[in-house]
C-alpha cells in the first residue's frame, strides 16, 4: 500500500434522479464510480442507503471508510460561501441531514459542499481541458448558458454572487426580445440550444424556406448542417459571432488561458469549432487573439472531480 | 517608540519628470513625503541624490534607514511577474541600477518594483476609494482608457497581460474608425478625454453648431456642460451610456464590490455619478445593479501608496 492510502477522496454528484460516486487518489485518478439509485435524500433510510452504496464502493477496490480523507458533494442549486445552501427548486434533498450521516460514517473526513456548474468547472481545472491553467472560463452550451470564471484556481463568486453568469453578457445591443432575466440581448439568447434553436426557425423565416422538426432541440440544426441546410449553416454562424464577441470582452478584462466548451451543445464542438476560434481573432486584442477555445473533456464525470477536488482542497486547507 | 518603528515603508513614484516618496507606517499610514528631483536615473551621481534625499525625509521625522522594512517603486512602463522590466518608451531609467544603489542603503528593505497603473489600483484598493473590498475595478480615464482588475485581493495580470485592459472592450459594434489598437469601438474611443472631445465635435457638428476651443482637452467640454452647452451634455450621456454598457459586461464577469474612477476626468466625476449609475442600472444584471461607483480618492498619491502596499505584502510573504 502506497504513501497516500489514507488519503482517498470522494466525489458525489447530486441530480435529479440518481447520484454518481466516484473514487478518487490523491492525485486526482478515478479509481471506481458508481451509480446509486435513491428515495429523495431527506430522511435517515435514503442516507443510510447512500453509505452503504458509499463503503461498497470502498470495499471493492480494498479500502476502508477511514480510509476517505475528504467528501465534496454538488448539488443543483447555489451554495453560499460559507457552504450554506440556498433554495432547491428541482429536488428533494436535505443537505444537512445528509452531511451529517456521511460525518458519521467517514469520521475522518472533511465534508464540502458546492454547487454543480462550479464543481464542473473545477473538474475540469483539476483534471479536465483546463488542467495547468491558472485562470480559465468554463461555458456550458445548454438549456441556457451558464459558466464558471476561475482566476488564479479560484472561482469567482462575486459580490453578488453574479460572477461567471457569462449567459447574460449583452452581446446584441439591438434585440427586441427580452431574456428571462428581462434584459435584451444577453448571449444566452443565441448560444444556448433553444437559442441555437430559435436562430436556426429565424434563418428559415427570412429565406422563406420550411423549416424542420425541430422538437429535439439543438441536435436536429446539426443534422440540418450535416444535410447541407443553409439557415443551419447561418444559425450556427450567428452563434459563434456572439460567443467570440463575448469572449473578446472576457480576454480584455482577466485574460483567461482557455476557453472550455461544455454543455449539450458542445457535442457538436468539432463542427463549429474553427468557426468560432476564427471569429474569436477577429475581435479579441491581437496579444490575446491565440487563447485556447477547447472543448470539456471530462463530460458529465466533471461534477464527480470537482467535488473530491474541492474536498481535497479543503484537506489541505486544514493541515 | 512603538512597535512598528522598524517596519516601515516607502512608496516610490518614478515618473517622467520627477519621483514622488512616501513614508508609511505599517498600518498604511501616510506619515511624510516629498517630490525629489532627479537627472536620469541612469548613473550612481542620480542614485546616490535619491538615497540621500529618503534619507532626509526619514531623518525629519526621527527615523533611520534601518528603520524600513520594505520598498516599493512604481514606474511608467510594463513589470513583468518575475520583476522583470520591459521596454521603457518614456523615462530613461536603469531599474536594475536603482535597484542596487536601494539595497546597499536600505539593507533591511525588500524591494520591489510594479506598474503605474498597477500601483494605482493598489492604493485605492489600501487606503483609497476601494478598501475594504475583495474585488474591484479600477478605471483610468485619462488620455485613454486604462484598468487595474482586482479579484480576491490580487491584482489580474492575465495569460497574457490583458488584464484589466477595459479600455478595449468593444461597445459601439457600428464605429467605422479604427482604436489605436486597430479594432472598432473599443471603450476608450469614447471615454478617454480625446474620445470626450470628439464625441462633442461630432455633436457639434450633427448640431450644425460651432464648437469650442478644445485645445485644453475635455476640461473645455466640461465647462460647456456647465454654460448649458446641449452637444456637451450629448457627449457625456453617450461617454457615460458606454462606460455603464462596459461595466454591466465586467459583473456578469467578475461582478466586482465597486468600479472606482480616477484618471483626469474623474476631476468632473460629480458632474456625471448620477447619470452613469442610472445607466448602469439600466444595463445590469438586477442583483448588480447598486454596485459602488465612486471616484478615486487618492489622486496623484495613489502610487506611492500602491507602492508601498506591494511592498508591504512582499514582506509578509518573506516572514
Amino acid at each position: 500500500m502506497g504513501k497516500f492510502d489514507h488519503d482517498l477522496l470522494l466525489g458525489i454528484d447530486i441530480g435529479g434522479t440518481a447520484i454518481k460516486a466516484g473514487l478518487f487518489s490523491h492525485a486526482g485518478d478515478l479509481m471506481a464510480q458508481r451509480s446509486i439509485s435513491t428515495p429523495a435524500l431527506v430522511e435517515s433510510g435514503a442516507y443510510a442507503a447512500v453509505n452503504q452504496a458509499l463503503t461498497a464502493l470502498l470495499a471493492e477496490q480494498g479500502f476502508l471508510r477511514s480510509d476517505i480523507a475528504g467528501i465534496g458533494i454538488d448539488i443543483p442549486g447555489p451554495v453560499r460561501e460559507d457552504g450554506s445552501v440556498g433554495f432547491l427548486p428541482n429536488i428533494r434533498l436535505d443537505v444537512e441531514g445528509l452531511k451529517a450521516s456521511l460525518a458519521m460514517a467517514f469520521a475522518r473526513a472533511v465534508i464540502v459542499v458546492l454547487n454543480d456548474a462550479n464543481a464542473a468547472t473545477f473538474g475540469e481545472l483539476w483534471q479536465g481541458s483546463a488542467k495547468g491553467e491558472r485562470s480559465f472560463v468554463f461555458v456550458t452550451l445548454g438549456t441556457g448558458v451558464g459558466g464558471g470564471v476561475v482566476v488564479d484556481g479560484k472561482l469567482v463568486l462575486g459580490k453578488h454572487g453574479a460572477g461567471g453568469e457569462i449567459g447574460h453578457i449583452t452581446v446584441n445591443p439591438h434585440e427586441t426580445r427580452a431574456c428571462g432575466c428581462g434584459r435584451l440581448g444577453c448571449l444566452e439568447e443565441y448560444a444556448s440550444a433553444t437559442g441555437l434553436v430559435r436562430l436556426y426557425h429565424e434563418a428559415c423565416e427570412r429565406a422563406g424556406a420550411e423549416a424542420r422538426d425541430t422538437s429535439e432541440g439543438a441536435v436536429a440544426v446539426f443534422q440540418a448542417l450535416a444535410d447541407g441546410d443553409e439557415a443551419a449553416r447561418l444559425a450556427l454562424s450567428q452563434m459563434c459571432e456572439y460567443l467570440a464577441v463575448a469572449f473578446a470582452h472576457m480576454s480584455c478584462i482577466i485574460d483567461p488561458g482557455a476557453f472550455v466548451i461544455g454543455g449539450g451543445v458542445s457535442a457538436s464542438f468539432d463542427v463549429f469549432a474553427d468557426e468560432l476560434a476564427e471569429r474569436f481573432r477577429a475581435h479579441a486584442l491581437p496579444m490575446c487573439a491565440e487563447t485556447k477555445i477547447v472543448r470539456a473533456s471530462l463530460g458529465n464525470k466533471a461534477g464527480i472531480y470537482g467535488s473530491a477536488y474541492q474536498a481535497l482542497l479543503a484537506t489541505a486547507a486544514e493541515e
